[in-house]
Formats: C-alpha cells, structure tokens, sequence
C-alpha cells in the first residue's frame, strides 16, 4: 500500500504514543512507515523496543545506522564516554547530552525517506517539555524546517508534530487514555537491564506517571 | 586557531573554486574546516583530490562516510547499479542523478560540524545550473535552510552560498582569474582512470572550459 506518512520512533514514550495516537487519529498502520536511529546511543534498548512494537503492529520499520557521524560531533554524554548526568532535565547539567544540530540531522534523514517512498509528512514528537533545554525542539525550529522540507524536493513533505505544546505529563495522559501499555516503551539513557530511575529522562517519565497517578509498568534498579 | 566556518568540499570544480575564492576573500586556511561526503558515489576519486588540495593549503578536512543512509533512499544513478547517463544536466535523464533530499542531509550534518567547532558559516557551492534540475539548489531553498539553521542551536549558524547566482561558466571565470589549476578538480561521475568526458558532470565542465578559451588540464578518455 502506498505510504503516507514517515514517523521518527526512537522507542521511548512520547514517539510510542505519538504513534498509536496518529493511527488511532485514522491512519492505517499500512500507510505508515517508522523510522528509528541507531546513532550509538547507550541506551539502544529503545531500538529493540521500537522494533517490537512495529512487529506488533503490522508497521514497516527501518533502522538507519548514522553512528558514523559521531566523528564529526563534539562530546555528548548521550553517545561517549562521558558519564550521564543524574537529576531533572533542566538543569545545567543536562546541557551534556545535547547532540549539534540532532533534529535537523534526523528531520532531514526521514524527509529523504519519505520522498524515496512518495510520502508527504514526516510525524515526530517534539513536545514542549525539551524546549528549554534543546533548542531544535521550540516551535520556532519545527515551523522554519516545516517551510524548508515543503520545498526542498519535488515531493512536497510537512513536518507535523501534534505533541509540541503538551509536556510528558499530557502526552502520557493522552496514551494512557488510549489504553496504551507503556512497559513496551523504552525512556532510561542507560541501556541496562532495569532503568536507573535516576537519569534525567527517567526522572521525568516517573515525574509524568506520578502526576497522572499511574504506576510506570517498566522495572527500574532500587 | 578557533575555526570559523566549515566548508562543503566535494573535490568537484565549484567547490574547489569557493574554497580559493573564501581564502583569496580572506579567510585564513586555518579558520577554516572542509567537510567531503562519502556518499558511496561512483565518482570517489573526487574524495582523494579533496584531500590532496586540503594537505597541499594547511586547511582541517574531515571525510565522513554517509554510505548507510543509502538504505533509506530509491535508486539514483549516482550511487546505485543503474548507468550513469549520458547528456546534458538540463535532461529529463538527468533526474537519475537526484538523491532524495541530498543538500538538506549534507548542510544538517556540515552545520553539526560548524556548533562542534564553534564555528558561524557554513559555506557551500550551489549555483545556478543546478536550479533546473535539483529542488535543493534553488535560492528559495537557501533562503530557508539558513533560516532553520540561524535558529536550531545555541550556536547560531549561517548558510553562505557566494556563487548561488553563478552558472559554472562563470564559477570557472573566476576561478581563472584567481590562477587556480583545475588538474586538482575532479567532476566526472565515473569513477575511472580518466575522466569519460559523456557525463552530466562532464558534458558541463567542458562546456564551462570551451566557453572560457581555456582548455581543461584533466585528462579524457578519447
């Protein structure tokens, strides 16, 4: 069947509840293609969750090895050897995990893959949450790639993103009003067994169920 | 020496003339950082000359293989089992030659470049025999592509195209007038010995020499 759409899914929450929501919203998961990236992120556990979820749900999925670029990059604690930060997302110390340039890396990327497939957006979950801390995630970036990738290629391709004005605690409550099960969604920067319940992404998915009294299904270290 | 600006290098004549042109207009090689892509094209050899002109003027380069993107991408005859063709660039055969969203892919990744080095200009050579053929070659695509990138990281950086106006007659114009020797350019598509001369890429380098009096140094099958 004929694609419509690209979906950037890095396995984590707000990319698995962004993808139910848009197939809930009436696409089919048929017309529907995800594209997830192995840039040598420690915690590529999310990867195997992705893939699972894609199988699960009929969805061609394609992971894209871009760790090569890691060369031209300066440290990020996300991919070297620089350990990552415990605590909240929006301290100083989290600027560490800041990739240069990553949206724009990866936005481009699923925008070639949409055209090669003929389809005309490519969904990801920006959410309002990253703003402060990455400034490829503020509504300024999305709107000004929007108008660059709608003209870049023969084929016309938008950048939607319907996460970005909500916080992981919104974006929660709308996947678990879906019904979602968030043990098959991968968030830890870690990539151990358990999550570490203390990096700065874990820090706010606990923060997010908390505020929506649920209990994370996922096993964290004690 | 802190960097101040990256330049997209591919080893073909345009961006070997912008590169003598940013340094004849003042930059010093030291400032600067060239960027070359190994894409998996057939016409690798332009990697080497790449090399050999950034070590003969002192200037940083860095390769960076991208061939894995190519799993996301349809065919193009640049990269794929499919014959080059032969002709003028302004063809319809030339639409072979297009890798989805190319430009886009190589500024993103040229603009990481630039923040990890702290550096605010990304230069590169788009110009105006490309318009036809390539969406991403289009002044409306710079426009917007500087605007994204002025705005996507705390570094703000920006894309600087000098010749995007210029046919490649008048790249060559200038660069002649600067002295430059075009036996350390390559720009066929084949990757063999010589260059084939039958191209799109050779077809128009021809032209740009016979239209400046001036033969071209490279050597031709016959």
């Amino acid at each position: 069947m004929q694609k419509k759409a690209v979906l950037i899914y890095s396995g984590g929450m707000d990319s698995y509840t962004l993808l139910n929501q848009v197939i809930h919203d009436g696409l089919k998961p048929e017309e529907l293609a995800c594209l997830t990236f192995d840039y040598g992120q420690k915690h590529n556990k999310e990867i195997v969750y992705a893939q699972n979820v894609c199988k699960g749900l009929g969805i061609t999925h394609k992971v894209i090895d871009i760790t090569s670029i890691n060369s031209l990059l300066g440290g990020s604690s996300l991919t070297d050897d620089i350990e990552i930060p415990e605590g909240h997302y929006e301290e100083d110390s989290m600027q560490s995990t800041v990739v240069p340039n990553r949206n724009m890396i990866l936005l481009s990327l699923a925008v070639a893959y949409a055209v090669s497939l003929e389809a005309d957006t490519v969904y990801y979950g920006a959410h309002s949450g990253d703003h402060a801390i990455y400034p490829d995630c503020r509504p300024e970036f999305v709107q000004k790639m929007d108008a660059v990738c709608r003209i870049a290629n023969y084929q016309s391709v938008t950048i939607k993103t319907p996460f970005l004005h909500d916080s992981k605690i919104e974006i929660l409550r709308k996947g678990l009003a879906l019904g979602l099960d968030y043990s098959k969604s991968w968030t830890c920067y870690n990539g151990r067994e358990a999550a570490c319940g203390k990096c700065g992404a874990c820090v706010e998915r606990l923060e997010a169920f908390s505020e929506n009294n649920v209990v994370d299904p996922l096993t964290y270290e004690k």
